[in-house]
This record gives C-alpha cells, sequence and structure tokens, in this order.
C-alpha cells in the first residue's frame, strides 16, 4: 500500500515561480508514489490574515487553480479545503489538551513570525497554536510522511513529538511519526536577489500574463558594472537573471555566462531570452489554469470530491482518536 | 420567541447534592421560560483529566442519568454531549484566530485552576484556552444567555469580550452578548462544612442508595461541644446538619434548634431525621433515573436527538461565523 503524505499551502497571496519550481513541481512528481492529501490551509491562513477576511477566499480559488493548473491530479490525489473537513479543528483541539504551553511558547517558528510580524504582546492564540493546528492537520491523516524544505525539518519535529506523546500517553500505536521527505530544490531569488516572496514585492506571479512577466523581469538585479552590452559582465555576483537562467536551461547557461563576461550579451537581451524561457515553461500551465477557470463548477466539484476522499480518513481517526481519549 | 441559553457541566464525578438543589433544580425551571441547550462538557473535562480517559466516558452518561431524572425534558430542551456537535471544536478554533494570548493568561479562573492543581508550568494548552472554548460553546448557539451563580459572573465577562471583538472585527452583529441569569441559591456546604465537592471527600452523591447517604450524613459536622443528646447545642455555630435542614424543610427547622440548644434534641437523632429528608427530597429522582438507567437505548437516542437538536444551530453560526472570517 503506498504511504500517505499530507502537504499545504497558506492561500495568503498568488503563488510565485519559486513556489511553481520548488513546491508545485514536486507535489506532481510525489502523486505516483504516494497517497497524497493536497489542502488548501485556509484556517492557517487566518492566523495572521484574520482581518483580512475578504482575500483569503480569494486566493483559495486561485490557489487550486495553480494547483490543477501545475498538473496536480484529482484523480491520483485529495485536493481540498481545510476548512471543508471539519476533522482538522477536532483534532487540534483535542491535542491542545496535551501540548504543554511551554512547547509552543519555545517553538523557534512562533517566536520566528512573531518577531517578523514585529506583534510583541500582540500574538492571537491561534499564532502561538499553530504548530498544534499543523500537527492536526497532519495526524489526522494518520500520515507517514510530509514533504519538507531542507529548512523546514525542524518545523516537522513539533509534530513528531506531539505523535510520540499522544501515543504515549494513550499506550497506542495510533500514529505513525511522520517522516520528512527532502525537497532538494534550492530556494528561487527573487528579482531583487533576496529570497522569492509577495510581501517583499519582489516574485514573479505564474499565473501573470507573459507580457506582465516580461516586464517584471526588466526589474531583475544584475550586475550594476555592466552598464553598456560591450563591458565585461560578472554573471556569479548575484545576477538574478543568470540564476533563473541556469534554473530553467541549464544546458544553454555556460553560452551566456561567457557572452556577458566578453560584452557579447546585454542585460537588456539577457532579461528578454529569459523572460521568454519562464513564459515557455509555465505555457502549459497557463494552459491548463485558463481551462479550469473558465470552468468554477468543474473546479468545486474537484474540491468537493478531495474533501469526500479527506473526509473518509479524517473521520476515521477523530473516531478513533475519542475512543481512546474517553469522550 | 423564547430566548435561547446554554449550560452545561463537566463530567469529572458523581453529581452532589449541591449540584441538584442548585444548578440541576435551576435547570428545571428554566426548560419553560427559555429555549434551553444543555451539554454534559466532555471537552472541558479533558483540560484536567486527559489522561484519565475511562472515567470522562462513564460519568458522561452518569450525568445523563442524573439530569433525566432531576427531570431535564427531551421535550423541552436539548439534551447532549458537547463532543457530539463537532461545531463547537469548529468555532473554537476560528475563535483562537481573534483572541489575544494575553487575555487567557491573565484570565483569573486559569490562574486559579493552574494554581488550584500546583501546574506552575506544566499547564497544557487545552486548560489555557478553555475560556475560548466556553465562549465557542455559549457562541456556537449564539445564546441570549447564560445561568450562572454568583461567583460566576466574571467568567461570564470573557465570552462576552470575545463577542463583542468578532461582532467588532468584521463589522456584524452575528452573536449577540451573553447575559447573565443569576442563580441566587447559595452553595451547600460539604459534610466537614468547606464547599461541597467530590475532591474534597465531603459530599453527598445524589445517586447514592438511601442507606449509603444515611451512613454518610452520620459523619457531618455538628457543634462539637454538644457531645450528648441533653448538651445544648450551638445549631447556628456551623452545623451542617442544621444547615441541611434549614435548605430541606424550612418550616420544620425552627423547632429543631430550640429542640437542640434546649438539649432536647441529639445530633445522632437529627442525623437520621435529616437523612430522612434527604432520600425524601431525592426518591422522585431517584425513581426516575432507576428508569432511565434500565434502559440505554432509551438514553443514547434522547442524547442523539439533542444533538439533532443542537447541530441544526450549531451548523447554521458556523456557516456564517465562515462566511463572515472569509473561509
Amino acid at each position: 500500500m503506498k504511504k500517505r503524505i499530507l502537504s499545504g499551502m497558506r492561500p495568503t497571496g498568488k503563488l510565485h515561480l519559486g513556489h511553481y519550481l520548488g513546491v508545485l513541481a514536486n507535489y506532481v512528481k510525489l502523486q505516483d508514489e504516494y497517497d497524497c492529501y493536497f489542502m488548501v490551509a485556509d484556517m492557517h491562513a487566518l492566523t495572521t490574515k484574520w482581518n483580512e477576511s475578504g482575500s483569503i477566499r480569494d486566493y483559495r480559488h486561485e490557489m487550486a487553480l495553480d494547483w490543477l493548473g501545475a498538473g496536480l491530479d484529482p484523480q491520483k490525489s485529495a485536493i481540498f479545503c481545510q476548512s471543508d473537513v471539519p476533522e482538522h479543528a477536532y483534532l487540534f483541539t483535542l491535542l491542545t489538551m496535551i501540548t504543554p504551553v511551554s512547547w509552543v511558547e519555545r517553538n523557534p517558528t512562533v517566536k520566528e513570525m512573531i518577531r517578523d510580524m514585529d506583534l510583541k504582546d500582540n500574538v492571537n492564540l491561534g499564532l502561538l497554536s499553530y504548530p498544534v493546528l499543523m500537527a492536526a492537520d497532519i495526524m489526522v491523516y494518520r500520515a507517514d510522511a510530509v514533504p519538507v524544505g531542507k529548512d523546514q525539518v525542524p518545523h516537522l519535529e513539533f509534530s513528531r513529538e506531539l505523535v510520540r506523546t499522544f501515543n504515549h500517553t494513550y499506550h497506542v500505536d495510533l500514529f505513525p511519526e511522520p517522516q520528512p521527505i527532502l525537497n532538494e530544490f534550492q530556494r528561487l531569488p527573487g528579482l531583487d536577489g533576496r529570497r522569492m516572496s509577495k510581501s517583499l514585492g519582489n516574485d514573479i506571479v505564474i499565473s501573470d500574463p507573459p507580457e506582465v512577466t516580461a516586464k517584471r523581469m526588466m526589474t531583475a538585479y544584475t550586475d550594476p558594472l555592466k552598464v553598456r552590452r560591450d563591458d565585461p559582465g560578472h554573471p556569479e555576483a548575484g545576477c538574478v537573471i543568470y540564476e533563473y537562467h541556469k534554473l530553467l536551461q541549464p544546458d544553454t547557461a555556460p553560452e551566456a555566462k561567457t557572452q556577458c563576461e566578453q560584452g557579447c550579451l546585454g542585460c537588456v537581451a539577457h532579461k528578454r531570452s529569459v523572460a521568454a524561457m519562464v513564459s515557455e515553461r509555465l505555457a502549459g500551465f497557463q494552459e491548463r489554469r485558463a481551462v479550469f477557470a473558465a470552468d468554477p463548477v468543474l473546479v468545486d466539484r474537484i474540491l468537493a470530491e478531495g474533501r469526500e476522499k479527506a473526509s473518509v480518513v479524517a473521520a476515521e481517526t477523530v473516531r478513533m482518536v475519542r475512543e481512546v481519549m474517553g469522550i
């Protein structure tokens, strides 16, 4: 029997090229090897965006389109919204009963979010508790594994600890300890060279039309010493365009590097050609996405079917947990 | 239209005479005036008894029998288990998103529980969050009011604050601010004169047979200066039996007081006569309770019907809350 995995993304913005090449391409591959549960983590979005209610619903729909366009296949995987499967909240509530407050207070990710958002004493209970909700997401499907980036392995440790605590407290073997499935894809830089992120305003949105992307690409950071085409460039010194080129067309990258260094390839021309590579890479995605975007009823049906499939496992888990916890 | 109220009790032990005369008698009265939702708060029981799983299920059933025996009427009121209506957990999860951590940390009841249980740094997230779960219990039925004892009015303030916060944050008028319905019944002393409580071992369990109760009554605190029948007694000086007498038979209490003071009524005799009053008061209750105890299928059906009735309102609330919060 295939091992089960759970993964999800928060619908707090439009997905960008980093998500596409990093996370979504990986999801698509995982579908054949694993029994996959992919959730649009809209309840998690509330931990930080509780007062931007309108946007979550929009981004949730956009995210479903991005996922389907990228090749997530409802025939293979359960694709659903977290809030549509009430067992996430139910298991979360039960898990709070066995989670020491100190565990969440000392959780590095929680601390980081509080610092990043400059929240200090204005932290909501939902944000503080978010690692428990994440554990509930994983545990409600009794997932064997979770795909994670290299830097996210510690995040998973919290869920593993909670699994051990549950099994130990109730003398059962109900939950497997979820294993990390390492995604080796390296982080894509944003247009300004920092990590790509919507909040930094340096992202390439995958659902944007090619002309918008081409325009955005023109703002990318390149070698500031190369002012004119025939100046010798230093593509290894943080040129974002060269980074994209290596990832999108590794075969032709060395030649471009040489031309740039020798003053035979100008930044504008290079930006144009890499923008074309991006458009080319996203062409199939955007075509499929458009089909789903034109048929909201179909998308709703896919999410409803995903919810059905997810609910079967989730309800079974909650039934067992209630039995074990005595309620 | 009748106003809606919500109340519940934690199934962490057998109900005693204090519950019966104080809480249950009040519930029975409220049924005619209000649209009542009475929940066996088994999720709340987990906040402190998460590792005593077996007992909650037993006490839950006993509590349902006590309630039905006392005269809670499934034709009038929704009688159900909290854990059977998943919307409590769902709304709890959503409310954590708008609840500042500082509110629960500074909550006097939470602090008191932590102190009473000597938990210090071993507090679980479920215990810390319990005021939010309580608010969810009330809000999921959009309850207009909550019956409370005089000392519990501050407990309700947390829920009222959360109602205001929700309505204000989302610019809606979805939840009414729940009003306290003051229960004037004074607290019944336990057999040793302290407050009656299972954990203090000084309670009179209402489901115990009369002979057990009679035996327990013999251990009650009476005037230590009255050693023999003809010693003059001081019934006002903390005599528990006299307190019970006043509550159970206010008409005959003054005469007993005089007799005790004059040395014409011994403590043993007085204990016997008050024990008889207790049995008499509980006779109808125990008879009705026995009928339900003999028919577990009926009790299950009553709880299932209560759940159905509760679920209709709870599901409607959650649907509206999701709409408002944008998920």
